[in-house]
C-alpha cells in the first residue's frame, strides 16, 4: 500500500453519519430536556457553568455541547458555547418562537419503535402498522400534538387569514376541519369580526381549541363540531373551508371523497383552503416539504406528501375548478380552490 | 403582515430536520434490510422494478428512494434512481467494501432505548446506564460487533502493518489487545512470516479471530489469550502491542493503568500502537472523529474521544516516551509510543 493508495481509500464516514443520525435526534431532545439552550442564552457558556446550572455532569454536558456544535445548533469559541441563530429563535425557552415542546410529540418511544419496523411497513403496511397508525380514533396523542403544534402554526394561520382576505369583514361561515389547536379558524375570526367559525375535531382536542378561542377573545363566534370528519354531518352554507394538515394522511381516493363531502357543504362561491407539505413534481425538492412523505410512510397506511399536480387532480375529480398554490416561507404551501 | 415580513419569518425547518434525524437512521436500515441498494445496482432503477424485486409496495419503495435521494445516498433522474458513489462502494451487497452488516450492530432497539435516556445519562451516568453499558463482561454483542466490523477494519489493519514496518520480517512477538475479529494481528502476521500473534479477548470473540487467522493462512502463528484484559496475565517480551478501539471506553486513570500493565509486558525497545478516534484540541473537528464521543457518552460510564494531547499525557504518565500521531484516511488515527 502506498501513501497514494491510502489517500484514495474510500471513506465510510458519511454512511456512518447517516446510520448514527438517531444521535442527532436524541442529543437535541436531551438538550431540550436539560434546558441547555436556555442556560447558554442566559450566560452559562462554559462546560462547568452549564453543567452546574443544568444539574448535570461536566463530561456529559461537554460531549453534548460539542456534538450540538458539530450539528450546527451551537457555536464554540475558546471553549465557550453560544447559540446558533436557529437555536436562539426556536430552542431558548425564553424566546416567543420556542418550539421545544414539539419534541415530546415528534420523538416518542413508540415512534422510534414503528420506524425500527420500517422495512416491514414498506413490505406490508396493513400488517406492520396494525393497531398502531396515527389514525386510530380518539388517539390521545392528538391532544398532545395540538398543544405542541399551536405555536408553530401561528404564522401559517396568519398567512392564510391574509391570503383569503379575512380583513374584508364580510359575513363568513367558516368550517375548520381537523381544527386541532384551533389557530387557523381563530386567526380568521380575529381579523374578521363577522366570521363565525365551526371547528371540527375529536372532542378532547376541541376542548383545547375552545380554550384558545376564548383566550383570543373570539370564543363567542367559535362553535364546536365534535367527532370524526368521516362520520358526522358538516352542516352547510360555508363561505370558507379550512383543511389544514389533514389530506396528507389519506390516499387520493379518500381525499376525493373528503373534498366531495366538503363541496356539498359549501355556499355558492365558497372556497376551500388546504395547508400541506407540497413537494415539486420531482418529489425530492424542496427537501423540507419532500421529506414529509417519510413521516406519512411510517405512521399511515396510505398518506403522502402530494405534489400540486396531484392535489389539483383530486380537487378537479371532486368537482372543483383548477387550484392555485401559494408556497409559504418554511416547508408548507397553501392550496386554494373553489367549486366549479 | 406584508410580503416582506412573511419572507423574513424564521424558518424552523432545520430544527425539524435535526429532530427527525432518526428517520435517516431507520430509512438507511430499512433499505439495507430490503437490499434496495443492490437491487438498484443490478438495474432495478424504477419504483416499480425495485418494488417487484424487493417484494415490497410501490408507495413504500418510492417514498424510501426519494428520502434516500434527499439524504444523498441515491440519485434521481427522470424517475430513475441510481447509487451515490458512497452507496455504490459501501451499500451494494456485491461490493467488496459492503458494510451493511454493521447496521444490525449500530442500530439496535436497545441502543435507541439507551439514547432516549440521554438526558438522564448526562445527569447521572451510573444510575442511567446501570446494567446496560457496553462494558458488561461477556456481552454477546461483542461477537456480533467483531463480525460486523471486520470488513471495515481491513484497511486500518493494513495501514498499521505498514506503519510499524511489519515487512521487515524480524522475529516479533505481538500482543493484540481486544483483538475482536483479529484483523490487526492477522495483517501483521501476513506481512511478517516471523511474527507470532497473541490475541486477547473474551473467549467467544476469539473463536471468530481464530477462524479469520486460519482463513488468512496464519492460524499456526495465531495464539489465543482468552479473558478480560483487566483480570488476566498478559505474558511478556512483546515487541509490539496493538491497542485498537479499546482506550476510548475508559477514563484517563483507567487508561494509564492499562498502559502501565502493557508496559510491563513489553520487550526492551517494544512499541505500542493504538488505533482510535482522535479529535483535534477543539473537540469538534474533524467531525467524523469528534462525534464519536457521543457514542461513548451513550454507552459507557467514562469513555470519550480523547485528543492527542490527552493520549500523549496518558502514555507519559504510564512511563512512555512522547507519542506520535498518524491520522489515517477516514475518521481514525494511529498513535505510536515506546517505553521511556
Amino acid at each position: 500500500m502506498t501513501a497514494q493508495s491510502a489517500a484514495n481509500q474510500p471513506n465510510p464516514s458519511f454512511v456512518f453519519q447517516v446510520l448514527n443520525s438517531y444521535q442527532r435526534t436524541t442529543a437535541l431532545r436531551a438538550a431540550l430536556q436539560l434546558d441547555l439552550f436556555t442556560a447558554i442564552a442566559e450566560g452559562h457558556n462554559s462546560v462547568s457553568a452549564a453543567a452546574t446550572h443544568c444539574k448535570a455532569t461536566e463530561r456529559g454536558i461537554r460531549i453534548l455541547c460539542d456534538f450540538l456544535t458539530i450539528v450546527g445548533l451551537l457555536t464554540k469559541q475558546d471553549g465557550q458555547y453560544g447559540l446558533s441563530p436557529d437555536a436562539a429563535i426556536f430552542l431558548n425557552r425564553r424566546s416567543p418562537a420556542y418550539i421545544g415542546s414539539i419534541t415530546d410529540f415528534l420523538v416518542r418511544a413508540d415512534t422510534l419503535d414503528v420506524f425500527m419496523d420500517l422495512a416491514d411497513t414498506i413490505r406490508d403496511p396493513q400488517k406492520s402498522l396494525s393497531g398502531r397508525t396515527a389514525m386510530e380514533p380518539e388517539n390521545p396523542m392528538w391532544v398532545e400534538f395540538a398543544r405542541a403544534m399551536a405555536p408553530l402554526m401561528v404564522f401559517p394561520a396568519e398567512a392564510i387569514a391574509e391570503i383569503v382576505g379575512a380583513q374584508s369583514g364580510e359575513n363568513w361561515k367558516v368550517l375548520d376541519i381537523a381544527a386541532g389547536h384551533g389557530m387557523f379558524g381563530i386567526a380568521i375570526a380575529k381579523r374578521n369580526p363577522n366570521a363565525e367559525i365551526f371547528a371540527l375535531d375529536w372532542a378532547p382536542v376541541l376542548a383545547l381549541a375552545k380554550e384558545n378561542a376564548k383566550s383570543a377573545g373570539v370564543g363567542a363566534r367559535h362553535h364546536l363540531l365534535p367527532g370524526s370528519f368521516f362520520d358526522r354531518d358538516l352542516g352547510a352554507g360555508y363561505n370558507l373551508v379550512l383543511i389544514t394538515n389533514f389530506l396528507h394522511h389519506f390516499d387520493p381516493e379518500t381525499n376525493e371523497k373528503i373534498l366531495k363531502k366538503v363541496r356539498a357543504a359549501l355556499a355558492p362561491g365558497g372556497r376551500v383552503v388546504a395547508l400541506d407539505f407540497v413537494p415539486n413534481d420531482d418529489r425530492v425538492t424542496p427537501p423540507a416539504a419532500a421529506v414529509f412523505s417519510m413521516t406519512m410512510l411510517g405512521h399511515t397506511l396510505a398518506g403522502d406528501a402530494y405534489t400540486f399536480a396531484e392535489y389539483d387532480r383530486m380537487f378537479r375529480n371532486a368537482g372543483y375548478s383548477s387550484s392555485e398554490i401559494r408556497p409559504l416561507p418554511g416547508p408548507m404551501s397553501v392550496i386554494l380552490s373553489q367549486a366549479s
